[in-house]
């Protein structure tokens, strides 16, 4: 299978806040930023493996300053690391008010497998790293990986 | 402030899984999952405090089997400690096809806070523990916490 | 087929009260209330019977007082009477302002059969009642459906 | 106040039956029908009133048989009888599959009442009755009103 | 196949304005006007071929005023010219707040083709004119279906 | 006021098709697209005014070719002609089925104004060409302009 590269998994969603999304001070849910988030991470996962992808997990996510209705919120995703079957996701969130600068709020990082109707997970392409940065993020990535197994979340 | 009990937070919510809530191959996507852990924080929260709550931070979540459509999912959820302003909450998610005995699927932690409509924090309710095991919780809470003050998730 | 008791359907459901489910002075609508109702009912009588339920009929219903944008309403809900195909559930309608204790606010009766994909109707098992109270709201529950067959409501 | 007729308040929804709005098997869920049934009233009300209306009270409502997805369903309403602050609004479901005839489902009655910010209630205008059959309407629907507030649903 | 009259695929459908159809400054999105134009397009067609439609093109839409949240939207819609496969509805759209009287705001044309699964297209029954409007409608349809099978809108 | 260039204006939307999002035959419902058409180009338009956009209007849009359920739909968007308060966007749609190259699919333009909350419009910052083909864009978007208000679509 040949690999691919960051760049051909580099996903953008815009969504602008709509009063449905916000509590009742106008400041966006944070479940509704998590469902967003879980996207733009399955949008890049996909296109890397060309294949449906379920979600296997998500990393701890700091919700840093309150986004408002109104705000536009841009999600931008790319694939950090493989495995034979998992792929590691990196999600930026920025958001910007009308006539304002985006800024860079949160990061989350998902990991997803590419799967079939039966359950079944597929082998996924290699991740060719392209620049120095990027052959960090994988290494990085594959050590988060590694500490992710060892976790035991419901302790 | 007189402090309020565990039971008196503990909410209960279901959720059926509907076409909309799934992907290609008829499972629940992550991103509503979270959605709704989120508002099972935030019901648990919003009784501690009883006041407006906003969404501060999520530990990591893993999901270990794929939910389907069709299935009922119960969230339960309740405040595990409380600091001056912030409250950590459980939510723990079980899933049942129909005819099926429901089980322990997921279980997530978050810190939410009492706001007002201009960002300010409140200072909420301690938490009363009321058995051993509610106190050993509390304790685990106040490590986890100090924990997340000193991760840096974007690194 | 084994009888279930009611604890066996009971079911809890709670909802925030979002800027979309409100008219335009902020309470909530009476159909989106009543969407609720019906997953409520839904809800119990997928537990009882251990199949897809389809609703039969749903009797009267009083909106006593208004909810309000961000209230968190419950639902509680369970099967009070069962015929060879037909069950009667009960739902009970809390609503809370935050910070406030929640009230009764309504309570509906619905009737659901078993169904499968051709348009047939399974039988459900019946119905343990397991005190007074419970064998007292069967017996009115079986009056309540004799009377129920006899009403022609289009008249 | 200058009375209105019931073609003033005529309301004309038609919905087309999504995956969303229905059950693992196809049909249409209760709950979403019942949604419907509570706008379709309201358009009525309002067009009478003039005015912001709320829900008061839905008479019992039979499902007789399944609404499928991709079906039309169409819902007529209009108002049956004013007292001084409520209106009584009879709905009409049909329903018809791509390249069927419609045929008329259930039928459903709601009171609504006209209401101001703080909860006050509006005098409607009267109902002008411009057939004998809509005088016969007007007296059964006064008739209703009188047994709606007899009855005591929570007993 | 035997033709089919306007009135036999005449449509209405209102909607009431929510919250989260509209933008920060109180007016319906753009966007969900189309959405609803497009679903009474839908109806029209779906009537007149008997069969699920789907969208081939939609002629320039002008929003002249604007909609504000709480109006009702009415939108009537019908077929005006037919070919071997294509239909061309019309869309009226009307809006009112509540106690005004409803006032035509936007026109629409758009062309449906009847499916099958496999993409194939459905001949469709020939549209009737009773009236010499709608015999002059319909030759105004042709020429427009003309000049659009002439655009291309991509350069 | 400083003039802006297309890049600062230049946005990208990625929706994945959901089950709700399609009709019977799992085709992308054509509302739907168009709903997403407009978000996108409002987007653009945001971006350059720095206000709240309304729609003004739509061109001609066709619908090429069927987009599926589970497809991704990557709407990028940009303006490509100012006025004094007007801003002509232009919305290019991509699809692409999983493990598929990404298509262009459709083509639409629409005119925004930046409004404020009683109805008034602003000026616009100036569009500023950087190549010679955003000139030539901007010249036809001029005439398109020209057109526009000589069309009476109601005719």
């Amino acid at each position: 299978m040949n690999g691919k590269t960051r760049s051909e998994s580099r996903s953008v969603m815009t969504e602008m806040v709509l009063p449905n999304d916000t509590n009742l001070i106008g400041n966006l849910l944070g479940g509704r930023l998590l469902h967003w988030i879980d996207i733009a991470g399955a949008l890049a996962a996909t296109r890397h493996a060309g294949r449906v992808v379920a979600t296997v997990c998500l990393d701890a996510v700091d919700f840093r300053v309150p986004i408002h209705m109104g705000d536009l919120v841009e999600l931008q995703s790319f694939v950090t690391w493989t495995g034979n079957t998992s792929m590691e996701t990196e999600v930026h969130v920025y958001a910007a008010a009308a006539g304002q600068e985006k800024r860079l709020i949160d990061t989350a990082r998902l990991v997803f497998v590419a799967v079939d109707d039966h359950g079944g997970k597929y082998p996924v392409p290699p991740l060719i790293s392209e620049t120095p940065e990027e052959s960090a993020d994988y290494s990085a990535g594959a050590e988060r990986q590694r500490l992710r197994k060892k976790r035991n979340i419901s302790e």
